[in-house]
């Protein structure tokens, strides 16, 4: 196989479908993104949202815009929007309040549907918020038990028992960017009688997802990675049709109650998939979502999926090309069709690497104790980024400047 | 006592201390506010906010703005801005989630601390999410027993015995505008070995509150009313240094852990008030809410709560002298020490009303069965609005306008 040149990244760039959406984000000048993964960047048309929302609707028209700028409602009008990304129906998905608190919700809607079973089965490398609220769920009702893949032996698969009532599992590994089979894991819960939760907050936006037809129970994730939707932008919850009617969660606040101006003292939940939200939500924050998602409209996810796979495979095939003698090893899947739009590299000095590459505007992050994380959303980063990232990265590993003092400290960062 | 004429309320405004503040909101010509215990108006100083969180921080920076423009540690510098107006200490406030999320882990905790009882003490005439939660938090542990002012018998005081775990109690009621003795509550619980869980949604930001002074142990509050911190700005949390060690929430996400960035599988409790976190919170909406909070820096909340009382000692003034033979009756206490900064009127035909006054412009809300309700934020308002706003009733009162058909239909609306 002859070697690729620059010429073979900008003919992919020729020929990208998509290659017209980067225009719609702020993107300044040199900088070579590749942690949308973590926080993408703003939809221009982002602005005018805000600018609409703060100027005409806070400002001028105040409380009546809970009403006529259908404030109270974007939690189920986004909501919409996620769901047509990740094959929901309409009125199965809402947006609101955070992953982690959704993960609460859905664990706890989970287990009130299976009451004689007290085991959750997760993933030992979960990304830990999974965990963690997991935990919280356990820490309250010290009769649940929490069955981890790596930690209490077997495979995910192999720990889903008849005492189990929901499984936790990310479809995208937040480092590896492994891609759990998402029909194969629900079957096999269903045959043991559990539910499962779907994390999606690497995968939605970036493939098509197929809850409806993997006959998913329940899903969550986050907007601010993918879907572009502004730092700290609220999450989403799915559940299926078929479980709204009987299913229930703790956080039945008045948002989720079925007449919430009603002002009754007694809860009672909206039949629908509103019984998951809880209280008021941060409509700025939302408008600005409701841009990100809005980019989607015209977006073919097929045509994202298969941009996504090459920018992938092109950056593999050239770190393996031009970055070798280095010390690094690929810690992703290296079959396209077995990971997401993430590639892990791991070297022991990861954060001295990254730190470098972010210097000369290469963007990516770095998770203990040694993964270089890059990701590459399809709907604005170009083949010829992956290249030029590449030189980069090859330019820091061949002068050893990564090596300096002034990449050595860490700093935290946000996923 | 002779008559008030105009010229008493152009009095007032000229000798007001904190007249000059007014002209830092956004507020439409013509419009008369008495809604901001709703949703208070835009400060202007929140445009320039988002714009620099917009275009430099999120536009340009990038992920980079988690620490560099400080958005991973809002949750504490907005909550010790917060602490400064409720009478807390610094570490003892967060700014997250929603109030009815903190209101769950605040009676969470509670328990958490109080675990051989088992009864939740609550007003029946509480907002109701407050009883949402509660029974929420009761569908999960039924062996937890809610019991409320209004309905089991006796006053709040008197419900409260050596079983009671925690008193969740509104500082101001939401429709009467009745104010609780926060210190007589506390130690009435404390001495039957409860906690207390205060809301201070319609408390913080119009009157002095003296959380450390009056021995709280935890308390609640939204802050896009006289916070003026935007749509669905996050809520926040307190709780007592001297409970922080040993209390413990279920919600405990990544944001909550003592090292959020060590990525470790176990959760570990943040040892402060941090562990009131869970999830990553919409930035946008925070920022916004910091232009609402730095306002306050400058205000002397003394001079506040005095003119809250003069506003609505004038309004019910004015109304017992302008607009008596109408079947008005005042539904706050009449004493302005018993009594937050809203003034409750009931008519049967309050909805029609308050509808009639919207299409003069003056804003108020309604809150069934026939409570209209009128928000006077001492930053903002002026002594001349109450007089225009009575006078206004009035005309509608004599014209008997309301009871045209276009002001008798209803529409939600959102508190």
């Amino acid at each position: 196989m002859t070697a690729l040149a620059q010429t073979d990244a900008t003919a992919l760039d020729d020929a990208d479908p998509l290659a017209g959406i980067r225009d719609l984000f702020v993107l300044r000048d040199g900088l070579i993104y590749l942690d949308g993964n973590s926080l993408g960047p703003a939809p221009k048309s982002a602005f005018a949202e805000i600018e609409q929302a703060m100027r005409e609707e806070w400002g001028h028209d105040l409380i009546t815009s809970w009403n006529k700028a259908g404030w109270f409602m974007l939690t189920d009008t986004l909501g919409d929007k996620v769901a047509g990304l990740i094959g929901a129906e309409s009125g199965e998905v809402v947006v609101c309040d955070t992953t982690s608190i959704n993960i609460y919700k859905a664990l706890q809607a989970a287990l009130s549907l299976r009451p004689g079973r007290k085991v959750i089965v997760a993933e030992g490398g979960s990304f830990p918020t999974d965990l963690y609220i997991a935990q919280g769920v356990q820490a309250f009702a010290p009769d649940t038990k929490l069955r981890l893949e790596g930690r209490d032996g077997g495979t995910l698969e192999e720990l889903i028992g008849d005492d189990t009532a929901v499984v936790l599992v990310n479809q995208v590994d937040y480092r590896s960017g492994r891609l759990r089979d998402m029909a194969a894991v629900t079957a096999r819960a269903h045959a043991s009688g559990a539910l499962v939760v779907w994390d999606l907050c690497h995968s939605a936006g970036i493939m098509p997802v197929a809850l409806n037809a993997s006959k998913a129970d329940l899903a969550v994730g986050c907007t601010y990675k993918y879907l572009n939707g502004g730092p700290g932008a609220p999450a989403f919850i799915f559940c299926a049709k078929r479980h709204q009617g009987e299913i229930r969660q703790p956080l039945s606040g008045w948002w989720g109650h079925r007449v919430p101006f009603a002002f009754d003292p007694g809860f009672d939940a909206d039949p629908g998939i509103r019984k998951f939200l809880c209280g008021t939500q941060p409509i700025l924050s939302l408008r600005a979502l409701k841009a990100g998602l809005e980019l989607f409209e015209t977006v073919d996810l097929d045509a994202v999926r298969a941009k996504s796979m090459q920018l992938t495979d092109l950056f593999i095939r050239l770190i393996v090309e031009r970055c070798g003698g280095h010390g690094i090893e690929l810690a992703s899947p290296r079959d396209a069709a077995m990971r997401g739009s993430q590639v892990a590299l791991a070297h022991p000095d990861g954060y001295a690497i990254m730190q470098a590459l972010a210097a000369r505007d290469v963007i990516g992050d770095f998770r203990a104790p040694d993964i270089m994380r890059f990701g590459f959303a399809p709907l604005y980063i170009r083949f010829l980024d992956v290249w030029n990232a590449v030189e980069i990265l090859r330019d820091v590993l061949e002068s050893g400047v990564w090596r300096d003092a002034q990449f050595a400290q860490r700093a935290a960062t946000v996923t």
